[in-house]
């Protein structure tokens, strides 16, 4: 055996690396398993204290700076826009911890290719994923007690009116819900609590707000009507993924936003002009942003004041304004906002909705009590439930809130990130020409989208980072030919003055975020084997069953090889692989791969996961790991051998 | 209009931001092409001097840390595993720059779903992307004059078997070629100039290494004659990526290396003991890492002396070592290298290509002189090729170099980087125990794989860094559930010690990579519109042409509109929509989507695509923008009238 001619740095680290791997590597009986390191760790790393130090022999780091063996302080969730996927990275280092396979395809998950993820995603008649394209905006989680319980994610599918949803623990999407009669879903948010039973104090409902105005139904009839093309508002029940209800409303919708009570969902709109050329969704000097009154929606869904839509079931109830012009009654309050607003977030006090002009270089502050005041009758118009209208700056898109009064606003035409203070633009809203509502702006690289601040959509904002996501960056990153990877930039927001820390990169295009606290996630590191009812429990019971020209392969993996070394089908059998992954170490997943047969998949370890396909190729097939495991990850295959029929 | 409350940071950037934007955007006819910044840039960033205090209010930085505003140094081109992608980065921020979809289905781009993105990847017989999967391990770009010329990028595909090229202007993929009678295919490398005509300086042939033996042809017969399975070498023409020729070989090859002076590829070699479990790879002391005489092997195709295996109309010529005993006109030189060997790399210098052991400590130093000798029948033994073999540590795979004359060899199971001089190592190979071969260590987290030094598969290996591509990140990140991501560690080898920079992420699984200087990739940022020869050249020549049941609908984009605001067809109509962007500024893609039809693509500026789909369903379906373009995106948007048949 060797010797190493420098100590090891150290030595308690190396432990449990080193010599007997080898040992065992070089007999005939390879140890399973050794692999990897051999720490089997009880408790996740964020439990882990941060070494300030990082790593012996790294090189001195900047005091954003995540040092070698430093973890992040926060999650960020982010949407990955017509990628289709949702993003995990920490901050403050931007660094991409996870893309999760959501609404696009991911050949190295397999998603879109197993069989558990193609039951998510639906299927065609052919047994392929009914989709392969997805357009994700907004990510949002799950509340308890108006803050983040860490239990789900949701996530929108703009281009195919889907509703995803992705479990913390897991951090894995489990469920697709396709909204019906629903075009361009482009607004997501998860309510905080329940409008009127007071011990839920959790998330039960997801809203969804439609951007598109199309015929109801939209089947070939009225295609040209445009003055009848109508737009809902969905409500999803967060545990079964079914929509409970829709709401037919006037204009187009964008984003969604709840009240910390559970009693109001919101959606800012714009082109309430029902435009369909872009020159008529703007001449209004107005748009709205529209309240919907959870409790009489559910109440009015109870006592059958509902229609359905063509094929669906789902209960649709009447929220246009001509149908609720009594407020006492009203199921919606059409807010009017200047002009085309983009985006529409509550301040973490829950006393503030914000809509942002767009067109208009303002922002507009409306009251949650107002709104509900409005609700009972006691205001006399719609807008008097706004109490501060700031200018801004040009094209504002989107706020976040730091919990100390003040908001943050991107500026899509200036490229700038302002800070203004909500109360202040209430008091100049009220006259005061003294308020100081502007107190600092920031060059961001170039035209914000997003932005969005620690733990902001909570009430625990703390009011450490924001997040501008930009829609160009331009000359900040190596250019790479005319497809430019997006910016994200990282700005310090707890002192007076902002400050820029980082410019990050992110596949094209997220859009929005949340910046959750690393303590509120809890993932399991390793799946339990048996909450899959086809596990392959033991490597021993491998076996191949066959139905007449239906063949299953029951296999499992443990490093560096599957149970079985080959196995046998018939050209023009229908086979089905299950594959166990019996390796119990965190981080070791396997794969499998199978040539000209568009197969690959990973199974992480104690998961199961299956393919299905038509054996129509006849030969030698080496199905082998594609995901490095082991010092024989190369030797690690399996033979598919197909006869000819 | 509004006034600023604080004045900007930066006038001249200001300046061409701001106020006449939203004078454009209020009037009626919004101004096409405001949008995003209006600087026109002549020059690439990469040719403007980098601004080493970054931009004004960012927060200080370490010494390695890019400040935002400043550029990147060198590009790192990896090779993104069984996501069947490759990806740039920026060195020394590990940010990713682009993400090239290569085999994968991307619906960002709308890489096989456009038909342009079909043609490259070969489509089924229903018109759908022949494959959803790929799983690239190693990206070499051509070279003249012994390094990098930044034309083209190769990159393999193990999964299915193909070869893929990457325009250096554009960076994205322009052709792939599957190679036939070929399983696993591993190694790629293009080679450094002509075996025999001098002035080729330049790489015009492209090698690949199989690694899974077959039988030949692999269509049924043959099935369990494991000893008759065979293994192909192939070479492609750079420039057409046809297929020029195939040598048969004893063994499995893993990666590929060529000779600076053109005349030799390289392939290590495990499994030459042609075993089908892998306790069968194993047994044999020495595998080999075998030799290709390229002037021999294609004068013996010029010959005539080939075969042709099944449908394939490829030469291929028999580089047994049966077949080859004779040196003096051998195809072939198998050197024996300890044991199951991964990974061959040559150093800078050309003198020497080094084999890791993987499971021996050690890594073997092959004379490319000593080769060239055998190959005249200098030499007794192709063994007599070893000029030093040192012991490195535990599970040696793959080597880069300094241009010092020192190697950094990745230990998979000591989790360790090992630095050892050559000449020292070939002195102790030589008797002389004085000879101080390891000068340094460094511990990785976790499980190294692929190594790659900057600039270190050329001539111009300059020693700056090292990028270690870690196999398993277990603790390095936060929690994120079963599926970890990859960790890829930026190490400073510029001193006497190496130093531990940064912690990277990669989604999984990135193999190989190179280095690239910034001076040597000169992109394109823009398409010139008329390379495209669908291109919709006026804008005013939007159309619909109508021929039986095929329409094609010629579209521009100019944000913030598409060319024409709807377009009308029949159900059951073949639907081809061409779709050229004549937005001229940088970074200004547009995209087009349309709902329920699973159609998403974006086109850069000048570009031109297009897409052909069955118009199944009757109904509006609003094609939209799905890429942040412009203040009035949201409403870029056209209808598609699908009247019910």
């Amino acid at each position: 055996m060797h010797e190493h001619d420098t100590p090891p740095a150290d030595p308690s680290r190396r432990s449990f690396l080193g010599k007997s791997a080898l040992a065992g590597l070089a007999g005939a009986g390879v140890t399973m398993g050794l692999t990897a390191c051999q720490d089997k760790q009880s408790t996740t790393p964020a439990q882990t204290p941060a070494n300030a130090q990082g790593d012996a022999k790294s090189a001195p780091h900047g005091k954003f700076d995540v040092p070698p063996g430093q973890l992040d302080e926060y999650y960020i969730l982010s949407s990955g826009g017509h990628s289709g996927d949702v993003r995990i990275y920490g901050l403050p280092s931007g660094r991409t911890i996870k893309e999760i396979p959501v609404f696009n395809i991911d050949c190295m998950v397999g998603w879109g290719i197993t069989n558990e993820s193609k039951a998510i995603l639906g299927t065609k008649p052919d047994g392929s994923a009914k989709f392969k394209t997805g357009d994700t905006h907004h990510v949002h989680g799950s509340y308890r007690d108006g803050t983040y319980d860490g239990k789900y994610f949701w996530v929108n599918d703009k281009l195919n009116s889907r509703v995803a949803r992705i479990r913390g623990d897991t951090m894995e999407c489990d469920k697709i819900t396709q909204l019906p009669n629903v075009q361009g879903h482009h607004g997501l948010f998860p309510d905080k609590r329940d409008p009127v039973k007071a011990d839920i104090n959790y998330t039960t409902r997801v809203f969804a707000g439609a951007e598109f105005h199309i015929p109801l139904p939209n089947q070939g009839a009225g295609l040209t009507d445009t003055a009848a093309y109508g737009c809902l508002f969905s409500c999803l029940d967060a545990e079964t993924m079914e929509v409970r209800w829709q709401v037919r409303v006037d204009g187009n919708m964008d984003l969604v936003a709840t009240s910390y009570d559970g009693k109001l969902a919101a959606s800012n709109q714009y082109n309430t002009e029902n435009g369909v050329h872009y020159e008529d969704m703007m001449p209004a000097e107005r748009d709205a942003c529209v309240f919907f009154d959870i409790a009489r929606v559910e109440a009015a869904v109870a006592a059958g004041k509902f229609v359905t839509i063509g094929d669906s079931k789902v209960p649709v109830v009447d929220g246009r304004s001509q149908a609720n012009s009594d407020p006492k009654t009203a199921l919606t309050c059409y807010v009017p906002v200047p002009k085309n607003p983009h985006g529409v977030n509550i301040s973490p006090d829950g006393k503030y909705f914000v809509c942002a002009g767009k067109l208009s270089p303002t922002c507009t502050v409306i009251a949650n009590d107002r709104v509900q005041a409005w609700f009972r009758g006691e205001l006399k118009s719609p807008r008097d439930c706004v109490v501060g209208e700031p200018e801004v700056g040009l094209g504002p898109l989107h706020t976040g809130f730091d919990g100390r009064g003040n908001a943050y606003t991107s500026l899509f035409l200036d490229s700038q990130i302002v800070k203004w203070n909500v109360e202040a633009a209430i008091k100049q809203f009220q006259g005061d020409k003294s308020a100081k509502v502007i107190l600092d702006r920031i060059d961001v690289h170039y035209q914000p989208g997003h932005g969005y601040t620690s733990m902001g959509e909570t009430k625990e904002a703390d009011g450490k980072f924001f997040n501008s996501g930009n829609k160009f960056s331009k000359d900040r990153f190596l250019p790479v030919g005319p497809l430019h990877v997006e910016t994200e930039q990282l700005i310090d927001i707890s002192g007076d003055k902002m400050v820029l820390l980082h410019d990050h990169t992110a596949y094209p295009e997220p859009h929005d975020a949340i910046i959750v606290r690393r303590d509120v996630i809890k993932t399991r590191q390793i799946y339990d084997m048996k909450e899959f009812p086809h596990a392959v429990l033991d490597p021993k019971s491998q076996k191949i069953e066959r139905n007449g020209k239906k063949v299953t392969v029951y296999l499992a993996s443990q490093a560096p090889a599957f149970s079985m070394r080959e196995f046998t089908i018939k050209q023009g059998d229908e086979v089905t692989i299950i594959l166990t992954n019996h390796d119990k170490v965190e981080d070791l997943a396997h794969g499998f791969a199978i040539p000209q047969y568009d197969i690959c998949f990973i199974v992480n370890p104690q998961e199961t996961k299956s393919v299905t396909f038509k054996a129509d190729k006849p030969g030698v097939f080496w199905c082998y790991c594609p995901h490095f495991c082991h010092a024989l990850h190369l030797e690690m295959r399996t033979r598919m051998i197909v006869e000819k029929s």
